[in-house]
């Protein structure tokens, strides 16, 4: 073993039964200086594949020379991953009262405008940045405290968040419904888009929704624009936040583990964390998609469903995506519905079961994509 | 009978089966003109009692004189009323992605500001609502032909919306867990406090978070507000929403109903709907609050929990609210955690089970509360 | 304190993030000899006010004098607390495949005939329950060791019977959904029925449906009646199993989990556990049915319900239960359905929830009880 | 069109709402007598492939001359199908009270005793047989109409078994968690293995636990044993039925539904139902297990699993079955876990999700199989 890793556990909730609920956190810290990663998995309970991602990671990590230090928090619910609703995991949202799991972390924009009136013209960026976290790390703590307490979910996205708070690089593992592999990045790291082996980049603004990738990147991103305007600098802290969509949930892959493991591998030596790792990023095609042309298809239609296009599949207008069983038509040409492409697209990910009423979310699709390219 | 009652159905879902999943709408026509009332109840499956005030509603309304019309749609969400969860109904949110069904109506500051632009100085004010109106209607029906399509719940939402849009007074009948009676009230319609027969209410803000009643209110304060300090007019189009909460879900009674019942009728006789009749609100004392006053307190402890304050009741600072059980210490002193009210307040509901995890909602509670009067 | 109580945990699962799930034993043990009790409560998980009862008792029994020994096992069932489904709890069965937490313990009574023939007629009483107890322990610890692995449930029930094998007095402490006090009683043991303080009592025959009653209670039936049968003899093996069913589920109450705590000491004062303990039961009225005339009510109507006849209450046939809400007709007179009594009865519990389907249990009730006196 | 497909409706259930759940029946009656067949699919709400089947067969055997007549019942459990917790269905069991759909069919030993001692030795199989169905039918009749009502999944069960107890052939379409093809075929109808294309067929002992295959051929195997031992004769009414299992639940496939839409006409081919039918079972090989040797393997531990062995592959003992992530354990050599094969076998399903409490059926196998010849 070249590393120690440095296991411990956090509580993040208590249940009926008055037992903790602990979070096990392994802790790498490599021999020289450099950058902080943060990488979790399972913050929807029945997205499992990214436990296997990181179990690989720190079989490997432990025998590289590593220049930083890496946390990882495997099965970050244990909440979530453990309420089972018929032989499936009820993991996406709190069955008490319909709140995602990941939509509860901390921002405050005006709390960066704050923030960004102490910092003079001069400062250096390490400075800022060091005060900049202090500064956040302060808060998440005083959200913390409330005194009227808080709900379960914002409670364990704002432990996990403190944990997170201090990367230079976090990444938040999840998977699809029934999905291919896709990758959320924040526009102004698109540049990092080639640094995965992921196929499908989808590019997402400055917008703050609640989860852990925006957390991170809003305030930072703000910040920087904040400065760079007022000051005419040029200010990069850089920071990266990103949401990594490894495959379709209820499922684990041994096998499948150790690619996505290596495509993060190549990410963290880019960014010099393993600066004896020769990994390069795989060649291969990446297509890329802005947030607003990434489009959800509902069905009109309750009935059973026929998932047609498989994810991942290039698909041209008019062709079909999905047939739709009318079990009280069976007897005429009325039988089945066909659902088809309203202009190209590739399927991202469907619902995983075929039962499903008018309003469910069929399909989520790249629209207008674009090739990406190691300049983009 | 004084007045005909004409029943429809109208379809807001398919189930899995691929049937049609009807509301009922009924529908009550004065013999003079007046203005427009929309009720309904059960938007969140579990919340019933609204029905049954409904139902006595209808009853009473077919035989007394009416100027104007109203409309009424009880049981409004067949899909929450029927999505059993053991013997409970899980009806507050999409169980299949946890979205609230009351958090999916249509408003849209901008279209607001843009409307706003139209109107002249000299436009009446008759004109300018039928004409905000329409083009609210107009918008409503271009978001639910949406090419890609729309959620379940956005759905629903929006076609119970389109029976609401015309309506001068809307009321949206529900329910809390284990609850006394309490309304949500505009802060520009605070004068209509007292003419319910609510002893508790909660003055909101023009803020918009998806409700019906939000929904309603939101874009004709907003109008209002933009002409008034635009033109230096004063005008008012007379448009009220409130959220009735009636006690507590998963139970009805018919007796409860009529009192209920009762003071909708009484808020309807005082604008002017009911020429004959002679209800006037009950001489009783009303509580006010504002909405940032509406505390939510979370428990830290998970466990199981004797809800000792009851809804309703005047806890002083340092009081006992609850009590929860320490299974792991029943031989000792530690057998039991007391949670006492930070402040003085007066619950208006708590959780319906005793079972609960650390971060749940507890208690909803009054504080700095005021005594509501005639004139406020 | 005169006597120590020695607190362990024993492991019953494993849940999905691989973490231990413990089940907390107290064991007290008097300073002179005498019968073994065992008790458990929230096999059930939302049936939660017997680990109040058990809090109670063993706050007491620290401090009497004890003949013999007593296990309390609280919150025995950690998996089903712990499923929540919506606010309430999904506590009745495994979530994953509707197994009934309360039908996995063991019986056979095949084992109990092949017992029944190394008996002599002249084995002492003593010698016979010694076996016979190592005998079925030695079973159950096969059960569990099955090749193939057993059922959650099952393995649950197993662990738990382990404890209960040895005792003399078992009690499983249950409540109801909606409920007044009842209490299980086999037939062979009628006599106990005045020793608690339950007004309600349910004679019950020896048939096996998996509860923990039945598991204690059958194979010592069924020896008996074997050996008297075919020696001629009169053995009485003095072993009583009861389920106590304390109220309503989703409810603590410490002021009420007081009475039946002192219900549960009165009867083991007469049963010689609690040498001086002046605690003698309750003079009331006990109304006794057997298990036959112990009736569920079900709806032929899905719709909204009011329960008009509460628990506990005596209503003659012809008398109105619940009234069904029809929202499709709250125009007429057929708004609502009444559900009336088939016989003279008194309701035991009633369904929880007023939105029913067709086919749900909305009443259990006593008909043809008698009233039970002290030599019954 | 050759034959006419007679279409109705029958109502099953009533929801919350007061609306009819109503189930499709086709009925297709041929030119020329013959036998009755009963064809239903979906009793548990998320194995719905089965429909797709009974669309193939209804759109085919309208085209086919017919000999005798085919009642078809898809989607037969309206509720079971609309029960969505999450993205999945809870189909399986009512998620009231956790009863399974499939065992509350009618059966009652006794009854067939009774009815035996009407039959005379020279009664011809014509005579019993019909006198037979009608006193089963009126036995059914009886329980629906039980003065306290019948729980949900019973009434469901038993209105189905109405139009069942006419059948010479009963077929119940369901589909495993994630599963390879596989059917229930009763003993003494061993010979019709070879009827159907399924390589997996599992022997069924004269046993009833509910389930409608069991409802159907208890009593005439019953009644078969009891005439032919008493009266030395060697009566065979002919009736047959089994339980298909197509494949995976939660999934629909138009082309899969062809090769079992196939498999059932070659198999009412041999039975005369379809006289200008040359369809002739596949020449496949079909491998047979008694009941006794279809193992469940049960998980010991909680965790995270892959599936590492697939249904239909053939395990040797000590080879991989699948292996259980340890998240507290992943920077040692216990990160996981592997579960081999205590026996050769061949796994029919596995359970569907990654996430298992310990407890958990893992898998359900073939042991001790053999090889079916034509001859079996």
């Amino acid at each position: 073993m070249i590393n120690t890793v440095n296991k411990s556990h956090i509580r993040v909730a208590q249940n009926a039964s008055g037992r903790a609920m602990n979070v096990p956190v392994y802790h790498i810290k490599g021999k020289r200086p450099g950058p902080k990663v943060y990488i979790q998995s399972s913050i929807h309970g029945a997205e499992v594949q990214g436990n296997v991602v990181i179990y690989h990671l720190i079989q490997w990590l432990q025998n590289m020379p590593i220049s930083g230090e890496i946390i990882l928090v495997p099965n970050c619910n244990p909440v979530g991953t453990n309420i089972k609703a018929g032989e499936y995991t009820l993991g996406r949202f709190d069955p008490v009262n319909g709140t995602n799991w990941n939509r509860g972390y901390y921002y405050d924009a005006s709390e960066v405008a704050e923030f960004a009136k102490t910092v003079t013209s001069e400062e250096s960026v390490v400075s800022v940045k060091q005060r900049f976290r202090n500064h956040w790390r302060q808060a998440i703590e005083t959200k913390l405290a409330s005194p009227w307490g808080l709900g379960l979910a914002q409670q364990l996205n704002l432990r996990l968040q403190q944990m997170a708070v201090d990367a230079d690089y976090v990444l938040d593992l999840h998977n699809g419904p029934v999905s291919t592999r896709h990758i959320y990045i924040p526009e102004y790291a698109k540049a990092s888009a080639t640094l995965f082996n992921f196929p499908h980049c989808i590019f997402i603004p400055n917008v703050f929704a609640g989860a852990l990738d925006e957390a991170t990147f809003c305030p930072w991103w703000t910040l920087t624009d904040l400065l760079n305007e007022r000051d005419k600098r040029q200010v990069d802290f850089g920071v990266e936040a990103f949401t990594l969509e490894m495959g379709s949930q209820e499922v684990i892959d041994f096998d499948e583990g150790e690619i996505d493991a290596t495509s993060i591998l190549s990410y963290l030596t880019a960014k010099g964390l393993l600066p004896e790792s020769q990994l390069e990023p795989a060649n291969m095609t990446r297509l890329g998609v802005n947030l607003s042309d990434y489009k959800t298809l509902f069905t009109q239609w309750g009935g059973m469903v026929q998932y047609c296009a498989k994810p991942g599949q290039h698909v041209k207008e008019g062709e079909l995506l999905a047939k739709v069983l009318n079990i009280d038509e069976l007897d005429n040409e009325q039988g089945s519905v066909d659902i088809t492409a309203p202009c190209d697209l590739i399927p991202m990910l469907h619902f995983p079961s075929a039962s499903v009423l008018s309003g469910t979310q069929l399909y989520k699709c790249f629209t207008n994509y674009v090739t990406i390219t190691e300049k983009s």
